[in-house]
């Protein structure tokens, strides 16, 4: 029996899915789970959006560009035109989902063995894609006290190698829900100018920002336009996650050439997801408004119910929907096994992700958990009082 | 201005795209191009899947699961079965096209540096593929004087080394047409068997066998169940290129589960294309009756035409849609830029991918073009009258 590649044996398994067993046995001993695990919004894809799915006239479903149909491309530039980032259509390719412009932008910047930095916690797929390119994650801890805020410039100049070719972030934050500043930014961009670094910023969550705050993207950073990749996606936007419709953006032509023949290679993104995506332009700026004030109050709620918990700390994200969560207990993998497995209160339970799964640093995150507000208010009121009295009887409480 | 990496510039620009902007041009200048370039099929997708996706009622398209839909697999394991495949669904992974089973299959199985062998001419994007898991494509040569028929063991095994660890075959085969013989898969047993490599098979065409020939599946090669990939996609089989639905199908479990977790990076294959591949499954056998005579039409009437012209020589494929011709020019490159950039007939000219491409071998090729007969018969017939001309014409003739 041929044995399987060291990429196979080191591929991490998803933080956010490896429970999902446990969470199959709970369901089928008739508990109700709330998924607080996952960011799969509930909220309505927009109807512009499954109406120009539900009535193509197409007779044959051809592959598209590699790049996205230019339609769509050029609808998407004047979208970022109306959030204030100049970019041209044909700085855009489009790509399957906002994970494959991750891993298209490791591919094509960095070289096996070479190292990016990022702050921790972090997306925890970037592992995944780290580890099929090849490169090294190296993370530079932010901190709960701090609201998961961007570690000073110091810590992150301490990181750089001979070997380091870049940065990663994802503004707002997931998974701390944490929204980087303009300030922030500019900062980045010295320590990127300095070592003449790629600055790839995952930004899918734009939307997604609360109390009025503005979002700056990093494509805003004069004079580093060479650095700059922008990696964007629907998914989330317009809760369409199953679409699998993102973006890679840039205007480093040299880049952008190298990740078409990565696209070229797989042919075309998904042709009907480019449908539902570019219908999705035209979604009403109520759709925005609504969805806004929606995870607006779902979070201050969830916010203050966690607060109110002996023990718990949760910080008030400004952007995203999901927090890191400081829990009373021995260990948060064991704790939400212990969840699923042992714990039920008037037959509901809920899931959560651990987030020892977001840190690659080894021990941190054992007292903290990722927590996604993704859930209508009714469900979140439940999943709030069944987590309080999970903390109240969980045996390995501290 | 940081540079990007080096598989960024190692990745091979597709060939079957590079002469894109002469066609391009050429249409701006009023010329009709007929494409024989790429295996984008004119065949109107059954209405079945066209209809499963005009009548979704779902509200929130949300991701699936990693592995594909429970109900896709299971009825995808049944479609299996129909044609003689005995696997269970928990065997398959749903991928992002074909294209992202030949990538995993690539990650999970070989390591950077690893060689697979292949013969060729082979599907040009394996190079892609192949750059981006940092793995080494060995051609072993078929011949047109043989049909591209799989090239002797012995020749094979002269290229294995201590590096080989797997051997990936298409069948029937793009870019030739060729069909592998039971008998040719029992030789390939017999190698992978010895060196205990693995054995992908892309089996994309299985429904393209013409003269009443016989499909045999690597997945039916008994007695070694762990080394079989079976590589598939629904691109051809409903003319549904543009859904990007695939799957990686194996009985080797370590494989199958370091695949997954390939797959859980990426969160979920297209969900809108999965609806439409599983309604696809229903598709009546009076369509694929139809689809068949159709291919088999065109291709006897493209190759007796081929023949015809003073020069050429094209063999009669017996699967996909695709040839191999040997023409009596310097240069395939050259002449299929010369054909989109100097020369019309009645301003039509016709598109070729020139065979180089398909070949690693350096100077291979360079006499032939790889024809897609995917045009209904009357294009066909004025796309084989103005490349008889061009022919007749050309400069650069030998």
């Amino acid at each position: 029996m041929p044995t399987i590649s060291e990429k196979g044996m080191a591929m991490p398994a998803s933080p956010i899915r490896k429970l999902v067993p446990y969470a199959e046995a709970a369901k089928r001993r008739g508990i109700k789970v709330y998924h607080l695990n996952i960011g799969q919004p509930d909220i309505p894809t927009p109807e512009v959006a499954l109406n120009a799915v539900r009535n193509i006239t197409l007779k044959v479903l051809e592959y598209s560009h590699s790049a996205g149909n230019e339609s769509y491309r050029r609808k998407l530039a004047a979208y970022y035109k109306s959030i204030g980032i100049n970019i041209d259509h044909t700085e855009i390719l489009v790509t399957t989902g906002g994970s494959e412009a991750i891993l298209f932008a490791f591919m094509t910047c960095i070289n096996p063995g070479d190292e990016v930095i990022t702050p921790e916690p972090f997306y925890a797929n970037y592992n995944g894609f780290a580890t099929s390119a090849g490169i090294k994650i190296v993370p530079v801890t932010s901190v709960i006290e701090k609201d998961f805020a961007l570690p000073p410039i110091s810590e992150i100049e301490q990181k750089i190698t001979s070997r380091t070719r870049g940065i990663i972030i994802c503004n707002p934050n997931n998974p701390t829900g944490y929204l980087y500043s303009k300030e922030e930014l500019l900062h980045l961009k010295e320590i990127v100018k300095k070592h003449d670094l790629f600055l790839s910023s995952d930004e899918a969550y734009t939307e997604f920002c609360y109390d009025g705050a503005p979002h700056f993207s990093a494509m805003n950073l004069e004079g580093i336009d060479n650095n700059i990749i922008l990696l964007d996606s629907v998914s989330k936007r317009y809760s369409e996650c199953g679409v699998r419709i993102g973006a890679l953006i840039t205007r480093n032509k040299e880049v952008l050439s190298a990740a078409l023949k990565f696209g070229q290679a797989r042919l075309s993104p998904p042709g009907l997801g480019q449908i539902v995506a570019e219908a999705s332009i035209d979604t009403a700026a109520e759709y925005f408004k609504e969805v806004n004030d929606e995870y607006t109050s779902r979070r201050n709620y969830m916010v203050e119910e966690l607060n109110k918990i002996p023990g718990v700390y949760c910080p008030k994200p400004k952007g995203a929907f999901y927090a890191i969560v400081r829990l009373p207990v021995d260990d948060s993998d064991r704790f939400a096994q212990w969840l699923l497995e042992d714990f039920n209160y008037d037959n509901q339970t809920v899931m959560v992700a651990p987030a020892s799964g977001f840190y690659s640093t080894p021990g941190l995150g054992k007292n903290e958990v990722r927590i996604a507000y993704v859930l209508k208010k009714e469900d979140l009121k439940n999943a709030m009082k069944t987590l309080a009295e999970a903390l109240r009887v969980y045996p390995g409480r501290i």
